[in-house]
């Protein structure tokens, strides 16, 4: 029963087996409970079935304004022999009104015609007739109710209604977080030296604790050092249900984890067959669950889905619930490993009527892939990744509506696509979800029509035109047109003041000039080896050519850092970092758009948007943009 | 513009469009923004698109453990010819670790051969292998997030990551609620008058306000006084964003609120043409916004979500987010008025393949209905109602896996029918959802196929067995079994003492005491004018045969409120309402289940459950049940 295992590799579905009986046996999954005043009870868990106190109404009550009467001696009442009662057989009543039980029907007041206090009617009265019966929306004792369930603004107003006044509910568990590293610094320092990482994850599981009910509480940053961490481990241990070490991701780091829940408690698992999320841990220390979690965002956030999800829904008595799934078809090949189960994040879209699923960038260090993921794939061991085009099943966290209301743009990058998507989010609520893989990627994903639209600005050598050259060549058979979204300035991005003094392409080829590149199939790069064709210099002369990052930001980055001293780019990815800019070339960045796929309102809707003069304006505020002919239909296909 | 419009009967759409156009009128739908530290921001709202503050990883990261080199000193390194690297010329890095711009690449320590601190390479190095640059997750300037996000786990980390460490965001509205009713008393108040009401409307209004993302300010009750309730108005206009005024349902009563609105600002609307909720009020004072939501708990809470939601949606620069839909077969036929847009609240189920939407009480007065719920149905103005069996959209408030994993159970009230409901949800996450509509309403659900089973205890007067001779004759083409759940005691419930010395059928026809009946078609019903005939008793010498009740508990509630003297039922709600029971019969009440459309394995955990030792100490503790055979099938048609 508890034998000590340790593995490097175990596949997950027999660790999350270990772990659920692990927590059994431990009584983790026994909620424990406590009473709590009614009006707190706003999205706690009632522990037991809850039951009426009181029944609703509580008293016989009028149902319309009227007189309350005794049916019977209205019987044989009509027109021609009114029946005439007297002012000490009715009571005067109001809607609501409690009607004493000496009466047992009422009149509404339209049907009664008073003199001097005598009330006569033509029709007799129905026993019980306009009258809400006691317990009408519940009867003492009447479950409200089950044991389990979720308070809401309805239960709770049902509860107070129902003289209620406080009641058992699972207690909410406490989770401890304890981030560990000697590389970590807490976030809101100022300036960071090379080396050092903001401390993130604990706060984003603090949050999805919240999200699953617990109560997070963060220890401060442990550096990696046993003791320290063993301290800071029993520190918590009185206090917390469970408790989660983030680990770090270094080589060696996570052994003190492990060493240390075998030293106090039971470490169980060491290792599994999941990717991102391999180096996890999980154990118990005096009774209580540790997890320890991999240093990278994604692997963390991933080992924490896996194993602290359904030991929180189990701790509070309520079964975890499903991820709503949306069939899709796979964009781009995935492949993967046979030995390992797979999450791969995802954004979703409906194109025409299908909907396809977009992987995004699977380094575990991506954050912003989490915040840019709709859900995620799951490719199970044993399989060997997914093809393109294949249909797969993606869990979405994401809303419907969201999707549903999704623009895809895939192609190049320009920050006037973040402005645009910007507006089209605020004013619309629709969004704009965009890949940057080039122009010609961009190309390629209108030709296989998996994609609204792309932004592209590919020069054609022969012509001196853009675009509309290669759509004719890639695109003959499907309807396109080509909408100008902005000319802008491209040039090289050089560190403030030029120090290196480069003034042209041929500076480039200087033995101390370090070059970035944009990647193949990008508008950029193809603009850049035409310029270097067209003045006959060789790129192997160019230290850095093989270098590639995949936008306009990345290159200056790059250059900003001084992980290189010039690259290719936009004028405003130039200003926005505070460098100097070189202006080589103005050039079309146009949208080529897919009509027979876009919804038509959607179409009009991101017309108007470019046309605005809020676009406009935030766009000229970036630099380097000329607006001329923004949001003009350029070309149509024939 | 500003012309003021009163009109009693104003079609939905119009109010909504009037209403949406004055807020925006008054600049309310600008929301006004605020600067907030990131570690507050979960769950709050972007009020402008977000960028990056630094690079993430800021500096070059090792992507392995191993040593920095620069590449070019790699070149030409084979297994022949082994490229010796100097201790000055390369840098040990473990994963993480910042590689300074003298290197460009990682050779991973598993490549290399160490003597002397000389290090050995056979592979010459590719540039940049092994690297993270800078930026990989994110570049400084990079869109993190458009405006108008709700800010969730993964966009609080990215933005600490992004060293985002504050941030503008939309300010949350405050609501002011005010309750109004002299019949009004506070929840806790323990004993009440009849005629009193426990103020619940403002609690449940409060806490939709938190779900939309709004802060609640409830005020104390108000007495129905117009310059109390004028008091009330101004002394929360200019905390308040938006004011609530719950004007209760009494004839009148609301004129005070618009008397009031229209006094000190504009009156909009008055009276919509929608059931439930026409009383409501709309205009504003000093530029705020005012709702006067009517008393019954629906049409408040209805009145609220069409016209508070949108605008506290768009306070806070979101667009309303659509409601979910589901189509549904309507279980039974829903007249409803040519001239009115209608909403009836419903439970969803999927029995087969199809959803079945089942219409709750639609009093406007039965909150019990709002917590039963899963959604609404819309009869649209100028509809006059939806045929049984039609297929209506149904917008759902309820998770979709709640609803796919519900049992539907249609046909006489039993208590034990709770404690099942409740161990299923307890066990199995499966809902058990009931209906009372009688043991011969459930044997018609059965013939329609739209019910997964129903509770029956049909006496047959010919045989003296129960529900058989039912089930052939009704069911003579469909699969079913008869599967026991209790045995129970029915008897007479009496006030405690027995004041009036009722011992046997006969004494209700005394003329002193005053009968409650339960409905036609109920099991009981049957069983009781079964009983009469036997013992040649009139029913029209039985003063409230007609008084019908639709469960033993409302009827046991009526005895205890004296509402009545006597009335049939089983023993366990005489108990649990403390009143006296004299017995009569035992009899069977049993499960007739459908087993083509119930799913085998829910099938199975039900019978498990009945069989189990928790059910059977839980039922026996109500008392007056006999649990010999619970759990076996009795009878499996041919």
């Amino acid at each position: 029963m508890h034998r000590k295992i340790y593995i490097e590799n175990m596949p997950l579905e027999e660790a999350r087996q270990l772990w659920m009986n692990h927590l059994d046996s431990m009584g983790f999954c026994t909620p424990p409970v406590e009473d709590i005043k009614t009006e707190s009870a706003l999205n706690r868990i009632s522990s037991k079935a809850i039951h009426a106190q009181r029944s609703s109404p509580h008293y016989q009550a009028a149902a319309m304004d009227g007189i309350a009467v005794r049916a019977a001696i209205t019987f044989g009442a009509t027109e021609r022999s009114p029946v005439i009662i007297s002012p000490d057989q009715y009571l005067e009543v109001d809607t609501g009104d409690y009607v004493p039980n000496d009466y047992d029907a009422v009149i509404m007041i339209e049907d009664v015609n008073f003199e001097n206090d005598y009330a006569t009617i033509i029709n007799p009265a129905v026993p019980w007739q306009h009258i809400r019966s006691i317990g009408e929306d519940m009867v003492a004792q009447d479950l409200i109710i089950p044991s389990y369930i979720r308070i809401g603004p309805f239960e709770q107003a049902c509860l107070i209604t129902a003289g209620v006044d406080e009641i058992e509910v699972v207690k909410q568990p406490v989770i401890a977080i304890i981030p560990t590293g000697t590389e970590l610094v807490d976030y809101g320092t100022d300036s960071m030296a090379p080396g050092e990482i903001v401390e993130s994850n604990s706060h984003m599981l603090s949050a999805l604790c919240q999200q699953w009910g617990a109560i997070p509480f963060r220890h401060s940053i442990v550096r990696d050092d046993r003791d320290q961490i063993k301290k800071a481990i029993l520190e918590m241990i009185d206090q917390a249900d469970m408790i989660i070490v983030c680990s770090g991701s270094s080589a060696g780091r996570e052994d003190y984890t492990s060493a240390i829940i075998d030293e106090l408690g039971q470490l169980l698992v060491h290792g599994l067959a999941i990717r991102p999320g391999k180096p996890a841990i999980l154990g118990s220390i005096q009774g209580k669950p540790v997890i320890g979690v991999p240093g990278y965002p994604i692997s963390a956030q991933l080992v924490f889905h896996l194993f602290a999800r359904p030991a929180l829904y189990a701790r509070q008595g309520l079964s975890e619930p499903d991820e709503p799934s949306l069939e899709c078809q796979v964009a781009r090949k995935l492949p993967s490993p046979m030995g390992v189960d797979e999450y791969v994040y995802v954004n979703c879209a409906q194109i025409d009527d299908r909907y396809y699923a977009y992987p995004l960038n699977r380094g575990a260090g991506v954050t912003s892939s989490l915040v840019k993921a709709d859900g995620f794939i799951r490719i199970p061991r044993g399989v060997e990744g997914v093809e393109a085009g294949e249909q797969t099943q993606v869990f979405i966290h994401r809303s419907r509506p969201t999707i549903d209301n999704t623009l895809v743009c895939i192609g190049s990058h320009d920050l006037a696509i973040d402005v645009l998507a910007d507006l089209l989010q605020h004013h619309h609520g629709i969004r704009l979800i965009s890949s940057n893989v080039g122009s010609m990627g961009g190309i390629m994903s209108l030709r296989r029509q998996e994609t609204h639209m792309a932004g592209i600005h590919l020069l054609d050598p022969q012509t001196g035109d853009y675009n509309i050259s290669y759509l004719r060549r890639y695109l003959p058979d499907i309807k396109w047109q080509l909408l100008t979204l902005v000319k802008r300035r491209q040039g090289l991005i050089v560190k403030p003041g030029n120090p290196l003094h480069i003034e042209e392409l041929t500076d480039l080829t200087r033995s101390e000039v370090r070059f970035i590149n944009r990647q193949k199939g990008s508008g950029t790069r193809v603009l850049f080896d035409y310029l270097l064709n067209k003045q006959h210099l060789n790129n192997e002369d160019i230290y850095g050519y093989n270098h590639e990052e995949y936008t306009h930001l990345a290159v200056a980055a790059a250059v900003k850092n001084d992980a290189c001293d010039v690259g290719m780019g936009v004028f405003a990815s130039a200003r926005v970092l505070g460098l100097d800019f070189i202006p080589i070339i103005e050039e079309n960045y146009e949208l080529c758009i897919l009509p027979d796929i876009i919804k038509p309102a959607y179409l009009q809707l991101l017309i108007d948007i470019i046309k605005s003069q809020e676009f406009a304006e935030r766009v000229a505020s970036l630099g380097g943009y000329n607006l001329d002919g923004s949001g003009e239909i350029r070309l149509i296909s024939v």
